[in-house]
């Protein structure tokens, strides 16, 4: 296995000798040109996905544009060229003691970064995903995991992917496409010693698996794995009171979208005992009751749904509140609403575990205080949300910095589903959400999960790279004598 | 022993909480008393310390003022705000076909952080050194392991830094200080769970032994070691024809400068065959024999030095050229040149490995070629040092970037002693210099090893940390809807 992984990693390294020369405004015409494949696909890319998947059409072409549209944001990003974090502090010859001599910084890629698609989404994390995008962003070459669960849709956007090296004269081996789902392969694929960065998104065995092999490694290398999240939401009180149909409406459909399969979906909401409380249970079961079943991506994943949502509605004290009316046909999984008093949630660390689909437990705790001691076991999370009114929100001011330390990104009279692409996304949250909560994986930051910085000490501005040359030929924003200026 | 450290942990923790909401230009009150109050202590500090660690009063008055400079330099850093990467993208509520909410991210403090002191600088990398200026500046709170091999100096800047936490008001368990230098506490301090990073600097083996145990928890942590360096050095031959002389005069005193005791030191000289070469040699054995044997920081360093300066003269083909013509002393080293072909370097790994103190081997490579297969055979490194004439730099571009793989910070003639602390240092380098290469222990930028991102989504303003308001009241820059701006 070694042998055929070797190859991989050898024409990789090879091709980022090349590659982490290119300019950003080549690298940006690549990433560019890639979006323009994948869309020039067209029709027969989303039907090969649907047969795949079981994904709806208009999802995955809503996906497939989100994709299109986090290359064109990165190829924006290294155009524009100030991402790469200047710093330039230059010499003072005359200073006493000791002259200080002219010091230059920034970012370099890490080198081949190894990607493992995802299987929930074909399109926006698998084989021309954020993880692609950014690694090629910064400079770094790729080798790509396929996920088996939609081989041929991965190969038709490898194919995009190839055509697009082509007519922009990348080294041919910037990206590679490995279609091989034996666990051998991605082990590996991340004990090979060019390897230098691990990105992966899927279940916690997974992503904790290579983040073992990664650090145990003799020159161990980061790994960035999502590994899932139960994403919690706190209703406050005031706001039960005042639009508890409005939050049902908007959470019957949260954990229903896409059936439940998204890193995002509210599998876990916490309250206060109050007759606003009722009419939520009320208002939230019909919702739920009223929704098909859906099929899931894959058969593997129905399985797990239902052992884990049987699983999960053994505990102690948890009930079902209400499920799909509509009964649930192969590889389909029905809505579902548990319930568990603050109590028995506060003691069973099960209860903290993902039921990937569309599943959600409600807590009902005694008071505020126990609400408290609720929120306190709850490990790091993706996202953190909380529902109340401007007046409740501010008498619990505590609740915003108690989810604060375990989340990445904190929402407020929202839905945790729906993760926008933009420079100030955090998508990545404290361990076991991810391996690494210092950084994202949407938005233009992800591209800092593949480079390092180096400094320049005492260069002839002739061999300076463009970046760090003291007349700023590309003008970007650089941090010059500690004043930002462009 | 988890016991004794739980409590620490257990106060840290609550320190941090408190800790964390003290804002920006309180912190930069408090970072500048520590600085005046290790000032305030005044000659019997440096007394205590000369007697501790066996640098001489000028070195060590220089490291005070190194140390109280960093720490005035991260209170400048988080009175101007800047640093916590603000980016802020407004709502689009008419977007079609889903509106987009107001998203904002900042920076915040991870958690209590375990520091552990370092020998080599009593100051500027122990009890109020780099690594707690930065966690402090960061808003964590620090846990700090003394080290024992100069246990009073350490107290008498702990009781700076707590007279500092007094008159500031700041919480009172912000700065821990442990006085145990057993094993055991080491790891119990990383292990608990209430520790989010670990700073550590010393030995391969000690900052491996800490990286294993912070990854091998159930929650991995983060653990910036910086675990040695040979620093290797490529002369190139004009340089040599040009001015041997000055170079052998640069690098007799770097080799030599505080013992040797410095993670900078050029341990490593790579050159080509040439007449210039041979007169080099000459030129810079002569310095190095006249250099006086040196009294090393303690006799376990000192009797490490004898152990692994007599186990790299005993590799096959490695011969001393020069050494102190002084006998040296108990717990002295003498100044030591030794010289090996290429081709007994590149089959050699031994040779790669760190003799701390005074030493350095000059590896004389057949040709150009030879010089860059021995190059490839270094691994990580936080400096590569090329001297060269602008033509010979010119002409072996291909040079800068096979060094540039391998280190943190490239130097262009210069020494790598003498590390500037400055926003463009980069001290930190590939694996098994450091064991994360994306982040720098000197310098402003040391602060990001302690922090991770959170994004704000749909907050009313008045709930929005400072920095994220809408107004701005810290007039800090920040990413607004894609803009840098104030």
């Amino acid at each position: 296995m070694m042998s055929t992984m070797d190859l991989f990693l050898q024409q990789s390294q090879a091709a980022f000798v090349q590659y982490r020369k290119v300019s950003g405004s080549s690298k940006a015409i690549f990433l560019d040109a890639i979006a323009a494949e994948i869309e020039a696909l067209g029709q027969p890319l989303i039907a090969k996905a649907m047969e795949e998947t079981n994904l709806p059409e208009a999802r995955l072409v809503g996906e497939r544009g989100r994709t299109c549209n986090q290359l064109r944001q990165f190829a924006a990003l290294v155009k524009e060229g100030s991402w790469v974090d200047a710093r330039v502090d230059t010499a003072l010859p005359d200073r006493a003691p000791l002259p200080k001599p002219d010091i230059r910084k920034m970012m370099i890629p890490l080198g081949p970064v190894v990607v493992f698609g995802a299987s929930n989404f074909p399109f926006a994390y698998s084989t021309a995903g954020v993880d692609t995008a950014s690694a090629l962003a910064a400079g770094c070459s790729v080798v790509l995991k396929a996920h088996p669960a939609h081989p041929v849709t991965s190969e038709m956007v490898a194919g995009a992917i190839a055509r697009a090296i082509d007519k922009t004269c990348m080294p041919r081996h910037v990206f590679q496409h490995v279609q091989d789902s034996s666990f051998e392969a991605g082990k590996a694929l991340v004990q090979h010693p060019l390897t230098k960065a691990v990105s992966f998104t899927g279940s916690f065995s997974g992503g904790k698996a290579l983040y073992d092999y990664a650090t145990q490694r003799p020159e161990p290398i980061p790994v960035f794995a999502e590994m899932g999240s139960i994403n919690p939401v706190i209703i406050l009180p005031g706001a039960l009171q005042a639009r508890s149909e409005k939050v049902a409406e908007q959470y019957a459909a949260s954990i229903t979208q896409g059936v439940g399969q998204f890193c995002t979906n509210p599998g876990l909401m916490l309250s206060v005992q109050s007759p606003g409380l009722e009419k939520f249970k009320r208002e939230l079961s019909e919702r739920m009751i009223a929704i098909a079943p859906g099929t899931m991506l894959h058969p593997g994943i129905a399985n797990n749904y239902t052992k884990n949502r049987t699983k999960a509605l053994a505990q102690k004290g948890v009930s079902l509140l209400a499920e799909s009316t509509e009964k649930q046909k192969e590889n389909q999984a029905s809505a579902t609403l548990a319930t568990v008093s603050g109590n028995d949630f506060i003691n069973n660390p099960n209860l903290v575990e993902e039921v990937f689909g569309p599943y959600s437990l409600l807590v009902t705790a005694k008071t505020i205080d126990e609400l408290k001691v609720a929120i306190e076991k709850i490990p790091g999370q993706l996202t953190a949300t909380i529902i109340g009114e401007e007046d409740d929100l501010k008498a619990h001011a505590d609740m915003i910095e108690l989810v604060m330390e375990r989340a990445g990104r904190v929402i407020i009279n929202g839905v945790p589903t729906g993760v926008e692409v933009c420079p100030s996304m955090q998508h990545g949250g404290p361990f076991p959400a991810t391996t690494d909560s210092r950084f994202t994986s949407v938005g233009t930051d992800a591209i800092k999960r593949f480079v390092r910085p180096v400094a320049f000490q005492n260069f002839p501005n002739v061999l300076l790279p463009e970046e760090l040359k003291e007349e700023n030929p590309l003008g970007i924003w650089r941090l010059y004598n500690g004043e930002f200026k462009k």
